[in-house]
Order: structure tokens, then sequence, then C-alpha cells
């Protein structure tokens, strides 16, 4: 297992995306500030991997109070959860975990909970959203594997894999899943400009899995796709809106378009925490701009000519129409997304899916009268 | 003017695109194969620029002969013309230059012209197809300033510019003459991976000009025609089939189908010299594949994985189905193009239109009955 990030007894210990493919070093977090920190400076990075370190980072703040009391803490605690919020904007399942954090202290504050109490359970809460992510990431890759190709061509944007999770991946996890039950597959990896999620990070873990792996420009897509070499495209998501628009690395937009154009299947694997039907639309999701650098220099040297203007988004919003279906740890969405999200949601909660049960995982799912809906 | 290319006393002399935008620095050619190599390594790149490159080759190769005769010299002359042919496969223009510089010495040598003649005949072509390469720019974009907007955003991919031929540019020519005609734009330049021609060289040229530039990534085009700042695209050409098919910088392609799904004109500017009518369609197209070095490398330093499959082609072909239209400096073609190629080509040598009159421009095309087919 990638140890993507870990809970030790000195803190929160990341290993540092910065750095790979070439280095495997690790950033140790003893602070909620430093914890904040590697979020924003993307030692960590992937939407379900920063709202468990989001999740620590409020339980190693809990950790290390000097309030005596639950009551001196609560305006502490709310400004630990400001500051990991405040990181990055897109991935909704960052919020989603600070208010699960949220909503776990407020109970333990009214039925009155001791500081130490209130300190193990935080810390509990987080180590079973840990647990759960890897689990979901399982059940997402059981639900997807069936629309990967058996012999064929699946390219991937970004990295939403072991090392965008606490474990086994989202779009890589559909993929891990395809190849462990027989399918033969070259993944086709997006470099992922301009911060090269793709020849770094996704390259690195599926050929540390053995899986086959050519990594591409981004601009070179469509030529695969033209020459028949693409079967399917499989990403990850950041935030997807009730409607099921996606909002996921910038140029996933692009290659659904590309796909869609040339006939191809566009999926979409992500936990329900990426889910927010709070937001009715992609138009409402927030898009982080990055800073100009990441375009204008090129492993520390400059490669654009002085005062030239840049764009830079992290991220881009995929609008619904273009995808094929939707593959979460729940089951399986198709469009219209309005309807089945809405769908999925009241079904879960009536079969008493809640998070913190710690039950997800394929058996859980099996429950589900149907799992494609 | 830029001074891509320049015929010197002691040999050509290249401005080196390789490193630019920090450092503007010369590579002298003293021997034809030097030309040779300044092309493999792209020090001099562009459809254009490398047949007028080639064609100064050839007459560099002819000057330093130590043959005594115009016999003797002949199958010297044939290597030479091998040599300049082997460097670069897609761009139509190398073959075309190499071609023409070919028909003058066979009718050279069959008229009885003593070397020293033919020294000075192929140097003298050479320097037609300098000039008519510049007369031929602006000729472009005499024609197709017209189709870009008043105030708007105009997105360009690679450099089809003033560096890619001997000045002003081809797809940087319209926006340069749509500017100089009051046109208020705004260049969006796709950075262009892995060779980077749009924010090295795209940029650095547009910024010489004081034409507001901004960079971006390859995969962010979509996100930006989304949002309306998108109101034309416009790129250069390698080689353009019988029937429109277009290669060119990988990625173009690409754009081409975000264009055509947002609904935007996606124009190519290029000269006649870039039109292959003895190719039928697109699929014919030789495409080069570049070494994977460029993909896995930034500024030098590794940026992939050990062992990881590499996919790095140089050139797309976009189908002529999402091409606007043409813009040449015979005019302006529209779809069908098969039929406007053959027309456009019909009626220009009925008018008289051949290469090496040195007639072009627009005061020449203003003879042609129908500027637009």
């Amino acid at each position: 297992m990638i140890p993507t990030l870990t809970w030790t007894p000195e803190g929160v210990r990341f290993l540092d995306q910065t750095k790979l493919p070439l280095e495997e070093s690790y950033v140790l977090a003893t602070t909620y500030e430093q914890v904040a920190d590697v979020i924003v400076t993307m030692v960590v990075r992937g939407a379900p991997a920063i709202g468990v370190s989001a999740a620590y980072g409020v339980a190693l703040g809990a950790k290390q109070t000097k309030a005596k009391t639950a009551e001196q803490f609560a305006p502490e605690f709310e400004r630990i959860c400001a500051r990991l919020a405040a990181t990055r904007p897109t991935a909704v399942n960052l919020f989603w975990a600070i208010d699960r954090m949220k909503a776990l202290f407020a109970g333990l504050l009214a039925a009155g909970a001791s500081l130490g109490q209130i300190q193990e359970k935080l810390l509990a809460e987080a180590n079973a959203m840990y647990e759960e992510d890897i689990a979901a990431c399982k059940a997402m890759g059981a639900f997807g594997a069936e629309f990967m190709p058996d012999d064929g061509g699946v390219l991937t944007h970004c990295n939403a894999g072991a090392l965008a999770s606490c474990g086994y991946g989202m779009a890589l996890g559909v993929i891990r899943a395809a190849v462990e039950r027989g399918k033969k597959i070259m993944v086709y990896a997006d470099e992922t400009r301009p911060f090269l999620q793709g020849s770094r990070l996704t390259a690195w873990e599926l050929m540390a899995d053995h899986i086959p792996t050519t990594v591409i420009c981004d601009n070179m897509a469509a030529s695969l796709m033209r020459q028949g070499r693409i079967q399917a495209v499989v990403v990850g998501a950041d935030r997807i809106a009730a409607n099921g628009d996606t909002a996921n690395k910038i140029g996933t937009y692009n290659v659904a378009i590309l796909a869609r154009e040339h006939g191809i299947p566009f999926y979409v694997a992500a936990p329900w925490s990426s889910i927010d039907l709070a937001t009715s639309t992609g138009d409402q999701i927030p898009i982080e701009e990055r800073p100009a650098k990441e375009v204008t220099h090129h492993a520390g040297k400059q490669v654009t000519p002085d005062g030239v203007g840049i764009f830079n988004p992290a991220f881009d919003v995929t609008p619904a129409k273009y995808i094929a279906a939707i593959i979460t740890e729940r089951g399986v969405l198709r469009a219209p997304y309005a309807e089945s999200l809405e769908v999925m949601d009241v079904r879960s909660r009536r079969l008493g899916f809640l998070e913190g049960q710690g039950d997800v995982g394929p058996e859980f799912f099996e429950r589900l009268p149907e799992k494609v809906i």
C-alpha cells in the first residue's frame, strides 16, 4: 500500500508528492498549521486525500491544545477548522471532512464529553474516514471494473489514484480492479500540465503495480483516440454538483469533449464525499486559480518571456452530458444525474447508510436493491 | 523584423529558437550539413522557415563544392538535397523548396550553365523564396484579418509566426494584420507541449510587437472557450492534403474539436507551399515521432519514472470538416476543400502564377477574379 498519508504519534506523515517520482521522501506535519501548509503546497493533493488530511489536522489540533476543558477548547476548534478549510476551495471533500468533524465535536460538546474524550473521538473519526476511504476505493473498483475494456487502452487525466486517496485510488482503483480481474489494459496517462500529476504520480504508482503505462502530453489525446487506441476514459472528481456537472483537474473537460467526439465512454470515479448535492450546477463550483509560476517555470527554470499574461485555473467543470456514468462506492449512476444522484442519496439514507458506520465496501453495497441507477 | 534566418557571406545565420525567450543568440551554419542539423535540432522550425532554410542549405552546399564543373557537381547536388530532405518528414514546404531547387538545377544543367552561374542562380532562388515567403505572409494577413474579432480573444497553438517563417508569420501574421487594422485582440497562446513553441516563441514575438498575450497550458483551452473568451482560433499548417486535411503541431486536432464544440471558427493560415495536392488525404501524411526526452525531461530534469512508455508524435492531422477556412496568399478557401483547392490551383496557373516570379503579395492577388472560393 502506498503510504500517501499516515497518522503517527508525532503527527501526520505525508509522502511528499512534489518530489515524486525521482525522490521518495516524507514530510511530517507536527501541527495543524503544518497540515494546512502541506495541503496548500500540494505535498498532499487529490480530493479524498485532502479531506482525510484535514480530518487528521483537526485531530492533531485537538491533541495539541493548551485548553483545559472542552468549553475552553471550543473557539480554538473553530479556528483550527477555519484554517484547514481555507487551504483549497474546489474539492468538496475538504469541507465534507471538516463538517463531519464539526458535527462530531458539537455532539460531544452537547453530551458533556470531556476534552480527553473529545480528543480521542476526533482521532477515531479521522481514522474511520481513512479506513472508509480505502474501502470506498475498493468498492468503486468493484463497480467500475466492468466498464474497462477486456484488452485495450484507457486514458486517465491527472492522478485519481492511491496518491490522491488513502490508498487504491478512484479512477486508478477502477483500473487496478480491472487488471486484478484479468483485463489487459494499457493506461495512457495525460501528463497533466502544469503540475504533472500524470507523468509524475500516475506513472509512478501504476509502474509500482506493474500496470503498463504510457505518458502522453495533454495535447496528444485526440490523436490517440482517432487511432483507435483508447477504449475508455476514467477520471476522478473534486466536486460533483447535484446535476452531475463535475469539477476535476484542469483539462478534464477537454478530454471529455474529445472522448465524446470519438464515441469513447467517459467515466468519473469518485467517492460519495465528492458529491455536493447543495451545489445545484457546475457553474456554482468555485475554481481555484494557482500561482502563475506553475506555468512560467519548468523545473525552476523560466520558460516564458517576462510580463506575459498567465491563466492558471487548477480545475475545470465537465458538464454532465459528457459523462457516461459516475462510479461511486454506493453504486454506478447514470444520466439524468439530477435524478439518479437524488435517488441514490435517498435510498442509501433509507438503508441506513451513514458516514462513520464503518460498514462501507462492496458487501454493504450488495444490500442496495439496484447497484446501477 | 525578427531575424529568424539570414543569408550572410559566411553561411546561414539562425536565431536559436531552442534558447528563446530568455536568451537571444544565433547559430551560424557554415556548411549544408550544419543547416541540416539546425533543422533537426529545431534551432529553426516552422514549415515555411525550414523550407527556405533548406533552399539556403542547397545554395550553401553549391557554393562550397570542390567540383570544377557543373556535371561534376551533379551527383554531389543530389547528396546535398537528400541530406536536407532527410531532416524532418512532415512539413511539405521542405520538399517543395528542395524540389524547386532541383528543378532549377536541372534546367540550368540542361541549358549548359557553368558551375559559377549555377551557384549564383541557386542563391538567387533561395533569396527569392525568402522574399516571397514574407510577401505571402503579408498577403495571408491581408486576407485573414477580416476573420479576426474586432474586440475579442483569439487562440493560437504552437508558433505559426515570424519565427516559423522568414518574417511576419502565418497565423500570427493574420493576428498582426488585424491589430494593424485597429482590432483589439487578446491572444491566448497554448504553451504547446512538449517543445513549448507557444509559451517560449509565440509569447516572445507577440510581446515584442506589444500585442497582448496570455499563455495557457494546452489543457485549459476548453475552459476559456466555455467562458466565452475565445472568438476565433487561427493556426498554421505543416502540410495540407488535397482534401483539406491539415497536419500541424501536435494538439491542433484537439483544439479544432474543442472549437467546433463551442461554435468557434477554426482557421488555418498557410502559404501555398504547405499545400500538397499530391497527397489525397491526411491519412497519407507521414507523422514525425520525436525523442521521448522532450516529454520525460523539463529544463533538463527528469519528471517521469524510469521505464515508463512515452508517445511523442510531433504533429497530428485535423480533418477538413473542422476547418472554417484555409487562408493562403492566393486567397481564402472554403469547404469543400477538394474542390476549392483544385479550383485555386487551376486558376492561379491560368493567371500565370508560378513560384519564382516574385510578384506575389496582395497586389498580385487583386487580379484573382474571386478572392474567396
